[in-house]
C-alpha cells in the first residue's frame, strides 16, 4: 500500500524527485504538506485546498486528541471522512505539542503526563497510547512518540531524550500492527552532529517507507540546522520519503530539499496570513502597510492562486484593516499556493538537473531586498 | 438598463414573482440579499457565493466611506471589481448605521454630524454627500439617504424625521443625475398607519425602478410590522421591485413575500453562523450543544449546500467548540444557501398559486418546536 519511487536525482546536488505511493494517492515530492491542526486548515475549505493542489495535509494528534477526542474522530469513521479530505493525510505524534503547549509536564521513560492547554486536565501520552490514538484517527502517516529536547539544552539531556525516543521507537513499533498505517521513526539528536548520526542509525532499521527528521527549526542558527541535514545524510534510507519536520520558510524549503529532503510541513504560511503578510515572488509583504492603500496590482504577479487572480492588494490591505477573517482566508490561499509552486517548481527543476540554478534565481528574487 | 418584469400574482395571496433587470444581470425575484458590510460577505470567497445561487450583495455605505474610503473604490473602478463580485449590488446609504452605530450624531435638515465608530473623528452626511458616496461606490441600486426613527419615539418625532427623509429623497434625487444607477426611494414613518401612507404617497412618486420599505424590523412587535406592510400595499407601485430593509428571519421573509415584497436583506445568516447557530428545515439548531458530540449526520438532510453535503454535526460542533474560523464559514454557507432555497421555493410556488401551502408547510417544519 506504501512505495516510494524514486524519479531522478539532481545531479548537481543530490536533491529527489519521487512519488510517494499511500493508501489515499500519490504524493509528488519534494512536496509541502499544509497543517490542519484541530482537523481544519484555519479558514480553508478543503475544496479550496485541493483547488491549491495540496496533496498531503498534517493534523495534530494532541490537539484531536484533546478536542474532539479520537474516539468521536475514530466513530466518525476516521480523520478523511471527519473533516471530508480524501487525499493522504499524516498525523503527528502528539511529542511536540506535549512539551510546547502542555502545562506542568512530567516526563518519565514510560511517557509524559501533562496539563491540557485548554482546560488544565491532566493526562498521560506513552507510546502505545499516542498509537492507539494515532490508529483512531486514522491517518495514511503516522509518527512515533518523540522526545523533542530544546535547543540550548545540555549535550547529556540531549542524550537522554535521544535514548528515551528510541525507546520509545521501539514500544511504538511494537504497538503498531494494524498493517495500514505507515509509521514514520524520528531521527532526534538536537544540534550534536554525534548524537544525530547515532540517531539516524538506530532508527532506521525502523523506517519501512519514509523517515522523519525532528528536533530542527527550533530557534537554532541556519547553518546549525543545515549541518545536521548534512551529517545524517549519508546515513538515509533512500527507497523511502525523508520527511523534515516543521519547516515551511522559502530557504529551509530549499536548503532541506538540496539535502536530500522530500517532505515538510508548516503552519506558518496560514500563520503569518492570518496576521497579514503574505510570501511572494519579490519576497515578503505586510499588507497592512500604507504603501498598498491605492495599489491596485496583485500581490503577486506571478502567481495563479485565486487570491492573485481576482483581488488588489489595496482591497487586501483593507480587509486587513478591518479584520475582516476573509482577509487570512485569501492570504492564506496565496502563502500555500505560493510554498506549493515553490516545491513544484524544485521537483521540476530536478528533473532537469537545474535545481541549483532554480534556488539561486528564487533567492535572487525572494531575498533581494 | 433596469426593469422590472412580473412574471406571476399568487390569486391567493397577491405575492409577486418576477425579474428585475439590471446592469450586472438579473434577479429572480422574490430575493434574499446576503450582507457584505465592508465588502465583503464575512468569511466567504465571492466564488463560493456564486455557488450558492446568490443574485445580489448588499453593501454598506456608511462602513465602505470609513474604509478604505469611497474615493479608493472608484480609482479602484468601483465596487463590483474592488471586491470581485461581477454579480448586482446594492448599497444602503447610510442612514441606517449613522444612527445606529456613529457616535454624538447631531441631526440637522441639512443633515447629520457624527464621530466614526472607528476612530471617533467627524464626518457630515448630507443627501448630496451620500448620492457622491454611492456614485463612487457604483453599485447597481442605491439608496436614497432617510432618517429612521427608532421605534418607541413619539409620532411628533416620527412625523418630522419623515418629513426630513422625504426633503431629503428630494435633495438626493436632483444630485443623482447619473443614469446608470437606480435610485430606491425609502418609505418611513415609524409604527404609524397614517404616517406610512402618507410616505409611500409621497416617496412613490420618486420610484422609477424600485422602492423600499424602511424602519421596520427594528423591535416592534411582529404584528405591527405586518400591519404597516399592509396599510402601505395599496399604494406600492407594481412595476418595480419593493424592497424590505433589514428583514432576514424565515417568518418575515415570508410575511414580507405574502405581502407584496420582492427583495429583502439581513446580516441575521451569517452573524449568527459566526456564533454557531444554523437556520434549518426543522428549525434553529444550536451547533455546540453536547447533543451533537457523536451526530454523525448532516446539519440539514434537506440541504444541498457544500456544508450538508459534506460535514456531520459532530465536525461543526467540534470546530465551533474549539472557535475555528472554519465553523463560522461552513455556518454562514448553510444559512445563506437555506434562506436563498426558501425564496427560490417561495418563487416556484407563487408561480403555481400555491403560496400559502407553502409557508404553512415550511413554518410546520421550521416552527414545530
Amino acid at each position: 500500500m506504501f512505495s516510494y519511487e524514486l524519479l531522478h536525482i539532481d545531479k548537481h546536488t543530490g536533491a529527489r524527485a519521487g512519488v510517494f505511493h499511500t493508501p489515499h494517492g500519490d504524493i509528488e515530492t519534494p512536496i509541502f504538506m499544509p497543517v490542519g491542526t484541530a482537523a481544519t486548515v484555519k479558514s480553508l475549505l478543503p475544496s479550496t485546498l485541493h483547488e491549491l493542489g495540496t496533496q498531503i495535509l498534517l493534523s495534530n494528534t494532541y490537539h484531536l486528541y484533546l478536542r474532539p477526542g479520537s474516539d468521536i474522530v475514530r466513530r466518525a469513521g476516521g480523520l478523511h471522512k471527519f473533516m471530508n479530505w480524501n487525499k493522504p493525510i499524516l498525523t503527528d505524534s502528539g511529542g511536540f505539542q506535549v512539551f510546547s503547549l502542555g502545562d506542568l509536564r512530567k516526563i518519565t521513560d514510560d511517557g509524559v503526563t501533562f496539563s491540557s492547554h485548554i482546560d488544565g486536565s491532566k493526562h498521560v501520552f506513552t507510546p502505545e497510547s499516542v498509537m492507539a490514538t494515532e490508529h483512531d484517527l486514522g491517518a495514511d502517516v503516522i509518527m512515533a512518540f518523540d522526545e523533542c529536547s530544546t535547543y540550548g539544552c545540555s549535550k547529556e539531556y540531549a542524550r537522554s531524550a535521544m535514548n528515551r525516543t528510541h525507546k520509545w521507537l521501539d514500544r511504538c513499533a511494537k504497538a503498531h500492527t494494524n498493517g495500514v498505517q505507515m509509521l514514520f521513526p524520528i531521527i532526534q539528536g538536537n544540534m550534536f552532529a554525534d548524537l544525530r548520526v547515532e540517531s539516524v542509525k538506530y532508527v532506521r532499521d525502523y523506517a519501512q517507507c519514509g523517515i522523519a527528521v525532528g528536533g530542527l527549526s527550533v530557534g537554532e542558527p541556519d547553518q546549525i540546522m543545515y549541518e545536521m541535514l548534512d551529517v545524517i545524510r549519508p546515513y538515509l534510507p533512500d527507497n523511502m520519503p525523508r520527511y523534515l519536520m516543521g519547516v515551511g520558510t522559502p530557504d529551509y524549503i530549499l536548503e532541506g530539499i538540496e539535502r536530500g529532503i522530500d517532505m515538510c510541513d508548516c503552519v506558518l504560511p496560514t500563520r503569518i496570513a492570518r496576521n497579514g503578510t503574505a510570501m511572494t515572488t519579490h519576497g515578503k509583504v505586510v499588507v497592512r502597510n500604507g504603501c498598498y492603500r491605492e495599489d491596485f496590482s496583485p500581490l503577486d504577479e506571478e502567481c495563479d492562486c485565486y487570491c492573485c487572480k481576482n483581488f488588489s492588494k489595496a482591497y487586501l490591505r483593507h480587509l486587513v484593516n478591518c479584520k475582516e477573517i476573509l482577509a487570512g482566508e485569501l492570504l492564506s490561499i496565496h502563502n500555500i499556493r505560493f510554498l506549493l509552486k515553490l516545491v513544484e517548481g524544485a521537483r521540476e527543476a530536478i528533473k532537469q538537473d537545474a535545481f541549483t540554478d532554480y534556488k539561486r534565481e528564487f533567492y535572487a528574487k525572494y531575498y533581494k531586498k
